[in-house]
Order: C-alpha cells, then structure tokens, then sequence
C-alpha cells in the first residue's frame, strides 16, 4: 500500500528521518510519497528556503538513508484554499490509499474530502526536532547543525542559508519607513 | 427595488432572520439577494462550513420564514482585492439598486466604486446575535443551539459540524513541528 | 434525492424547461440544484450575458414554470482545470448524489473525480432548442424569440443584450489594427 | 479632461502617433493616459516583446514627439475576465473620463460597466499601420523598419527582437513531439 | 545607467522627494523607474490610496520637482510569492541595472534570484517621513498635511482620502457581529 | 552538471527512454532533473493523464532502465505566462545549469529569462516516438502499446487511460447543445 507524507521540511532534520523510518515499520506501507508542501514559498523566516532546494535537500536525505525504489519526492505550489487542497494533493503526485500526519485540520480534510484513510505519527523528542527551533536557532547564531543531516547541512552552508534567514528575518523587523519599503 | 444584504452566515442564526425581516419591512424593498461571501473557505475556526453547507443552511431557514419567490440566494468565492470585489459581486447576482450593510469598508466600496446605495441594519441584541459566539460555544463544548433556526441545527448535526470546528481549531493550537504540519 | 444539472444558460430557452421536467419526473429526484457555469463570462459571442443576469433570467424561468421549494440556482466562477473543477462545484452548492449530464467529459469528471452518479438527459428537438443556434439567430437579426420563455425574453430586452451581442460579436471579426484593439 | 488610449504596442510604430496626435487635437481633451494592455504577455508571435520592452520603447516615441507632462504610460498585466476588466484598469490608473477605441467590444465594456464615454479614432493608412502586419514582416526577413521611429528600431535592434519573433514563431510551426515538447 | 526605486507610495511625501534627489545625486544613474508597488490594493489602513490614485499623486510630485524625461512612473498589482516577485518587475518594466532599497528582502530577492545590483539610501528625519506616521495623523484628525507636497495634499482631498482612510480604519475595529460583516 | 529535461509525457514512451538515454551519455552531465511540465491538466485529449498519473508512469519507466540515485522527478502545474515560466521552473526543482530541449520557444525562455545553456537532443524516429500519434492511435482504436514500455502500458490499463481519452474526445466532438454542456 502507499502512503503519503506531507511536511514544509523548512529545512530537513532528523526528526523528518524518524517520521520515515517508522512510516515504513508498519506492516501494510511499502511505498512512500514524501511531499514538500508550500513549495512556493521562500526567503521567508518561516520557510527561508525554496521549495526546489528543499526538493534537494530532502532528496539528498533520502539517498542516504533510504531506498528509493519505495520512495516518490516532490514539491508543489499550495492552493490557498482548504477545500479544494487535498484534490490538488492527489492531482499532483501518484495514487495513494493512507495519509500519516498528525494536524487535525489536515485529517479533516483528507478523510472528510477525498475519502482517504489518516494515521499520526507518534512524536519523539520534540523539542529538539523542530523546524522551527531550528530556524529560531539559525536566526540567533547558535548551534543549528546538530539535529540536521550533514548532506542537508552541505546544501544549507551552499546556498548561503544562514546569511539568508537572518537577512529576510531583519525585515519581519523592520519598522514601517515608507521610502525603503514594499 | 431590489437589495443586496451580504454575510459569511457561518452559520446562519435567529439574528440573520431578523435582519432579513427588517429588510422586507422597509417599503421600497421587494426582492432581497442574500448573498453568502468567503464561499470558498470552509474547515477554520472562522469558516468551520463550506459555501455550499452554508448555501445549504440558509435555504432551510429562508424556506421556512421567508416567500422563496421575492429571494435569490448563492455563494461565491471572494475575490481577494477591495477595489475589484464590488465589481465581482455585481457582475455573479441579479441587478440591485441598494445594499444593507452595517461595515464601514462595504459601505466605501460600495458607494465609491460602483455606485449603490448603502443603508444600515439596527442591531439588536448583539452579543446573543454573534456567528463569533456562537462559533465560540461550540468549540468549548457550550450549548451552541438556542439562538440557530432548528432547521439549521439540523443540518449542522448531519454534517458533524461540531467535531469539525473542535478538530480545525486545534490545529490553530497545534505547535510547529516540523513532521506533522504543512 | 438531490440531483444537480448543470449549464451555461446563455441564455436559458424552452429546451432548458424540458430537461428540468424530466429531472423531477425521475421518481428517486426530489431536489434539483441548477448551476450556471462559466458564470464570470460575459460580454463575448459565445457568453453574452454576465453570470448575474443569467441567474436573472433562469430564475424568472422558474419562478413561473416550478417549485421553488425544491430548487436551488447558483451561479459561480468556473475554474479552469479539469482535475479539480468538480470539487469546486461541490463545495459551492449544497450536497447532491447524481448529475444530469450528455457531455462525456463531465460525465467522466464527476464519476471518477468526486464518486458521483451520472445519468443522461434525452435530447428533444434538438436543432431547435440550441443556445447556440438562439445566439446566431440574435446575431444575424432573425426572430430569435421563438424559443425563449417571455419572461427571459423581457430581460433579454431590459439589459439591451441583442445591441450587446452584436457589437461583442463584431469585434471577433475586427481585424489586427494596432492602434485599436487591446 | 482626461482621456484613456489602450494597445498592446507590440511594437509601437508611427500609426500610434498619429492616434496620440488625433486625440491631442481635440478641444476637450488635455491630458492622455496610454496604458500598454497584455502587459505580461511576451515572447509570442502575437506579442514578441515583453511588457517592460514595450514601456521602455512607447516612452521613447512619447518623449520625442509629445509634450510629457500630458501624458501618463504604463504597463499592466491582463485581468482575463471581460466584466471585471474595466473595474481593474480604472483601479491601476489615474482617473479619466473618456476612452478612445475602434473596438466594438472594448467600447461596450468600458460604457456598460463603468459608464465612460468612449470615443473613435478615424483610421488612416489602415494597410501599413498595422502591428499584425509589421510582425509578419519581421518574421518573413521584410523590411519591418519602415513605420517604426527611428528610437523604437534602435530598442529592437537591442533586445534582438528580429532573432526573438522568428524563433518563437518556429515554436508554433514545431510539430508535437513529445520529447521536445512543453 | 537606469535605477528602480520601490515603494507603496501610500501617499507620496516629502521623504520620497529625498529619496529620488539622493539617486539624481549618484554620479552613474542618469534615469530611474519609480514603481509603486501593491498597486492592487486600496480601502485599506495600510494602503487607503488605490494604486491609480498613487499613480497620479507620485506623477504631480514628480512634475513638480523632477526632470520628466528621465523618470518612468507606473502601478503594478504584487505577486504575493518572493521568489517570482522580481521576475515579475523586470517583466513590466523598462530595463535596469541597479535597485535602491533599505529593505533586506527585498534586497535579498534582487540580488539573489535576478541578479541586480542593491545599493542602500541613507535614512532622513525617519520619524517624520513616514507613512505610517502620516496614515496616523490622518486617521487621528492631527495635522497630516506638513510633509506631503501640496500637489500631493490636493490629490488627497479631492478623493476624499481623510474620510475614506477615517472610514475603513474603523473596519479593523469593528467586532465580528455575523450579520454585518462580510 | 546537472541538466533539465522537460516533457508534458502524456504518455511516456519510448522516445523518451531514448532521449534520457542520450543525456546520460553526455560526458559533463552527471544528474538529471526530468520535470513533467502542464502536471495540473488531465482528462483532455491532449493531456488525458493527470499530473499524478504521468509521475507514476514515469516512475516506473525510470527506476526499470535507469539510476534513480542520478534522476529526479516532478510534477507541477503550469504558469500560463511565458515571461514567469522559467522562474517558476527553477523555484520548484533542485539547482540546474543546462536546459535539454528542441523547442525554440523553451530555448529563447531559459537563455534569455534566467541565463541557462541551452542544447537539443537529436531526434530519432519521430514518426514512431510522438506523443500525439499514440493518443490518435488510442482514440482510434488502434495498436497503440508498441512504443510504449510495458511498466507504463499496465499503469494505462489499471487508470483505464483507453476509455477515458476516448470518451473526453467525444466531448470535444459533441455540438453545442445548451442543455446539456458546461
């Protein structure tokens, strides 16, 4: 049966590794859609990075530690709207029977919409694996490295991530000055 | 002449009837466009129905009060730009010569952008009369049902509009964690 | 059952009067949903008249010839993508469970995209009831009342829609002038 | 007052001064707003060259020929949608009272909709000012340079629109062939 | 050389004069492309002007005070996504090499993903121009007036822009009363 | 290097086994991104499989005849606007430098718009190994699993693909009847 696993990975971390592993410890999963949603987004403090680097960036996990014979990773631009959301989602990538995710509103819609069956992930260590404690890290300066995959952390340092998640996040606090603003 | 009266009805309530009631007693007033925006949201906190639920609803309870034959009723989607918006609800319902609308930004769009006549509905009973309230009630478990048309409460419950509301509002509460978000 | 029938109505004719009869002569139809698609179309040759005025009209349609207690008329904004189009239409009207349809598209859409039961619609008279036809006959200044219930025909008049479907129709022949044409 | 004049200059070429002349010549009118229609509309045949290329070259014309401080030039994409059309120029413009335009079409939306006098322009030369025409001439290695003011030629010859428009034009000839193929 | 410089412009003032006088005074910039951007909103707090009406103020200021054969002024609607947000300003406007802008997204976006040169204005009486401030005073009936060119303050007036900003302000207050909101 | 190969692949055939094939012989490219380009239609004759079904196909044709740890794959919908195109491309997939394509259109896009080499794939066979003659051949009723791989030829079978784009070619076929088209 396949499943679908849905997730911003802004950026990949090794809480993203465990979600994997156990998707693929139940007894009725042999394949797998990993989906980065919100892959428009970018240069953002909540998703500095853009969809087609976190399409490599999770791809580059997935080399490393899993097989990709099971595997199907894409990134889509979202529908900003709840209700046509989950048939733009099956629209996009292959056939699926099983959602694991743990947002009620995404439950909801799956089951609710299109019929689909949902099943959560049991969290580990949830403080440390975070996406955004690890961007509030980034932001900060401190150690941000350690609960991510070193081939993501590679990606991160090429495209100049650290330089860029402070940078946008200065205009989150930029006051109001007409002549220098959008 | 005909008038136009806009809401989100999510849901409609004893307070919509009243205002409709109050519309129809004014003497110029011969046929109404009730007129259900934001259709295409649904599954929030703020929007917990779909338009077509709503469009649903509000049928039931203007089929049981009102004279169907001087009333047209629909949901559309919001066009998401003040200074085009008036022009889309124009040209999506029948011709109208006049708007009841007690918000400030509606009256200024408008007036100023095509034309009508804007007039005001004296509230009564205000804090009972709220959609916000009532939203509220059922989300903390309160009794929601005494100001909803029994109608509308019907199909609320056929709809599991309790359970929605309480599991998409949880989402608004749900933590970012990385593997269980979008 | 609630069914639901769908078209452009542009504009609506007696043909549209014999289809809906034979939906609420089907002994499981007791609620029919009547749709204006392409309802942000107007102003051009094959969609002379804007959303809004076709509710217009086919209300006026009903109003005199049906039940208003068991119809629901609507017109919305079409979304132009095949795969997601009918979950469109199902979250902006109430729920329904067959779709009156002759067209193998949506036919196919509404089966195997949103599970929908879908039957057909017995063609009568065919070469007289076209809107196709109704509009090359407004065009080309013949009798094109024939057809069109009297009460859409006044509407038709009111909103000057022959003067209209003239002029739109010349400038698809207009030839490429620069300096005329956007 | 002040008057709109709308095209898609693709390229501008000297029938467009002698519109820009025409309108200046009447008694009412002081000021003229030409607004570049399809603005993001580019590297087609139908519209080569982009919306920017298009500002950047009618700016030119109007600084050598016309008095600038009469004159407002843009450039703003398509709203593909007839009856909100208007609505979105009125709201990206400065105000004006009347449009000219030979455009059957464009003449009843801006009348109908949003209650603007419209004006004609008296054709002149019809055979050589015409962009369609021009175009062709690029694309068939003609002498194209004729009725385009020498600062117009100069900004094709700098963004190689010759080379551009052939190249594109073969895109529409190109059989489908999958692996070549969008 | 040809610099862009971006604002919301909502309204022009006397900080924007400085602004532009600052990029005339850099040695190699001989013409600049003032854009106005959200051009798509209007009837708000935060952009009460429409972008038409921003269009004609920022045209008299630069009438006034500038050289018209060296500025390109226009309006254009956001495209609410980064990372195709500047693909879009090169799109609809004349050529540049060089963007002036204080703000580190924007500088970020430039720079990063069209490859433009960023360059920095430095800050004047920063608590005095500011729009934000200005759009305060309005709301608050102080005295607006003081750092808005006079060409500028009788736009303002002439579309009644004190009344409407006082007006859809109170929009943001009004509570959530479901029978008078949208 | 890592190269991009697009195609709407509706479906997937032989040619483009072969087409991937000649990439990977190329001696400077070491990894492939192949995107499936209009990934948001389906059910038309021209695009009958949806995003989705397309990347499943794929899929299957890759990780049989190539090295998945080389390959990326991905679906995504089209912006309908040749200027924004190729920045949307490169905002959706991992870093790339060298675009592989015939057609001139895509070729002038990726060089002109966003600064990538651009290089052809010698065509073989062309009459066999086209995407439009193997949907005639389905429609027709003709032997059309000859250029297609086995793995691809089942997914159509289990999408039941035959009976779906033969009866959406009907529906472009059907003559306008009001009653009963969208």
């Amino acid at each position: 049966m396949r499943a679908l696993y849905l997730g911003r990975f802004n950026p990949p971390h090794k809480g993203h590794i465990h979600a994997i592993e156990y998707i693929f410890n139940q007894p009725d999963i042999d394949e797998l859609i990993i989906l980065i949603g919100s892959g428009e987004k970018g240069y953002s403090t909540k998703n500095p990075f853009t969809g087609g680097e976190r399409f490599e960036m999770l791809t580059a996990l997935v080399r490393k530690s899993f097989d990709l014979k099971k595997i199907f990773i894409s990134a889509i631009p979202d529908i900003n709207r709840n209700t046509i959301w989950p048939a733009n989602v099956v629209d996009l990538v292959p056939s699926f029977e099983v959602v694991f995710t743990n947002n009620p509103l995404v439950q909801q819609l799956f089951s609710k919409l299109v019929n689909k069956e949902v099943r959560e992930i049991p969290l580990t260590n949830r403080s440390e694996y975070s996406g955004k404690k690890i961007r509030e890290m980034m932001i900060k300066g401190k150690k941000w490295e350690e609960n991510i995959p070193e081939e993501v952390v590679e990606l991160i340092v090429k495209y100049q991530g650290i330089e860029r998640i402070r940078s946008v996040s200065q205009s989150d606090e930029v006051e109001e000055i007409e002549h220098n603003k959008i």
